[in-house]
């Protein structure tokens, strides 16, 4: 590998819903120029008309495509931007296997900003939606470290913390934490709205509990179609978990074992008050600076230990060296984690360097 | 009955935790002066350090007594404030037949402000807690007018809105919009944290939705063991209700059921897109004039109808005639509904006048 030249700020983006008319407006309004294209031409006009792309048609030499379609259509609208552009490409759909399995290519890596809100649609498009989130890459064995890296670069420029997951691992994690809490909201939603036909002040009496865990169910249906399609087995193991779980707890409550129920309460309570926050002190960070050898998927496998171990990397870099050969990528972590991840490093055969910030 | 002499600005409060110290706070920030006890004499003196109380006895002629301690221990100190005081006595606990059934007093109501946060102690409380919530109360047959109209009216002056359900029915109401929630809040957040013993990425990727719907399980355990045990037989009937429509979702997953699939997610946004909000237009309100008979409980019946007709009563006020034997109800509600009160009031044998505000 060479010393690669600066890279272009050209960006196709392939479907202009929520996600991908929020790249749009974050891109552009951090001056790169943004060709986007969707099979809803009203929807382009719009897009053209709020200068959030320049052009509507793909950029055969765009740095990276990312695809913005519901996830069904991932595959071969990936197949479709790797035929048709010379650059990165990369998909933001919720359930990553299947899209893995079948695109095998240097230039894919796929990805996840874990990015949402109630709207949605071209109107709903936030050029901030990405900032402060978790923007998950899943890489293969097939995905090169130029890609990787180029995607995960402009993650990170759009306010993301980049976490490498296998596309196998995501689809398990988000089942826990986003598709099954969605489909506990709307079942808890609907048995409130079925009893309020009964009771006509029930729903007046929905105060802030009650109204935090019931938002997410006024998300648009569709997504969720596809969603519980292809990540079916999984969601379907989560909530057959989840049934065991609530029946031992409402034989807890009915039993009146007081014990059992302190245990869970307080158990829940502790995970809850230590959910990670996304608060990092600037004086507390370390540099870690991990030379990384002239293979696919080197730079990945760093990203890959650091969400392994729970390590938190709020910013990196990857450098080829002009010499060819290897390269080193240099990434800022929580300083209380230095010696956890140096030991990780080093028992997986890298050679880490790190030092205190600040 | 006769011109009662203008409303005496001294209250007790017995519990001085979250929804006891906030009282303290917002009655004493309108100019009350309070008189408050708790069996924790250093969380009395610092509720003196605070100015939240001006004294730590019994005020045995204070209008009006809030009983604000846990759960299983409000009939007993209920009965206590009405031995102890000539003033009206009040509860603030999340279940309420269990008191009603105990207590047959015409200077007492059962009450329940919906606020709280996941603070809890006098360290949370809120001067504005109450400010925009829904505070139930919860008359009986023994429940006099004077009683009912006094402790509605505080409550307004400390910004809610008052709403009016019989015990049982406001204890069936809770546990599907509060009791049961948190419980599945609970639950879920265990399961996923269980699970983060594998994927310790898990917790980094629970984004807003996730946080959301488990915000609540931060709470303190110890009233919701108490929570539990009072109102365990309408908490497990619900239970039972939503473990019945949480295998039918699951079967609509696994079985890929789009149809039952795309009704259930629809219906549920409809639902939560439609939860009533508090925002009101000043422009768009009415005044309602009942005239009211001299038996008990004609005040709490007209509030009971709005509450069953999905009225929102957004400020009131209740006369009685100087020469006795009748009085007056006036209420403001959203113009909209005019035409539904009347017709409820008029069934009931009310003869109400309306006129538009503004």
């Amino acid at each position: 590998m060479s010393e690669p030249s600066p890279p272009g700020r050209r960006a196709n983006i392939i479907g202009l819903g929520l996600i991908g008319g929020s790249l749009a407006k974050a891109l552009t309004a951090r001056q790169w120029i943004v060709s986007g294209v969707d099979t809803d031409l009203r929807r382009v006009a719009r897009a053209r008309e709020a200068g959030l792309i320049a052009a509507n048609t793909l950029d055969p030499d765009a740095y990276v495509t990312f695809v913005a379609v519901p996830v069904l259509g991932v595959p071969d609208a990936v197949a479709a931007a790797l035929a048709a552009t010379t650059g990165f490409v990369t998909d933001v759909a919720s359930v990553k296997a299947g899209v893995a399995s079948r695109i095998e290519h240097p230039r894919f890596v796929g990805g996840h900003p874990m990015a949402g809100s109630e709207q949605d649609g071209l109107d709903g498009a936030d050029a901030d939606l990405f900032e402060g989130t978790v923007w998950v890459l899943t890489p293969t064995t097939t995905t090169s470290d130029d890609t990787f890296a180029a995607v995960a670069g402009v993650a990170s420029e759009l306010g993301a913390e980049v976490v490498v997951l296998g596309p196998a691992r995501h689809d398990e994690v988000v089942a826990v934490v986003s598709h099954v809490p969605h489909l506990v909201a709307a079942t808890l939603m609907n048995l409130a709205d079925q009893r309020s036909e009964e009771h006509t002040a029930m729903l007046r009496l929905a105060a802030g509990g009650f109204r935090d865990m019931t938002r997410i169910a006024a998300g648009h249906p569709a997504i969720w179609l596809d969603i519980c399609a292809e990540n079916r087995p999984a969601i379907v193991g989560v909530l057959d978990d989840l049934l065991r779980e609530l029946r031992i707890t409402r034989d807890i409550v009915d039993n009146q074992q007081g014990d059992g129920l302190q245990a869970l309460l307080a158990s829940a309570r502790r995970a809850r008050t230590n959910l990670p926050s996304r608060v990092t002190n600037a004086e507390l960070m370390a540099e870690v600076r991990v030379p990384i050898p002239d293979r696919p998927g080197a730079a990945a496998e760093v990203f890959g230990l650091a969400a392994e171990l729970g390590v938190n990397i709020s910013d990196f870099e990857v450098f080829h060296s002009a010499e060819g050969g290897r390269g080193v990528l240099i990434a800022i972590i929580d300083a209380s984690q230095s010696d956890l991840f140096r030991g990780g490093l080093l028992a997986r055969g890298f050679r880490p360097g790190i030092r205190a910030l600040g």
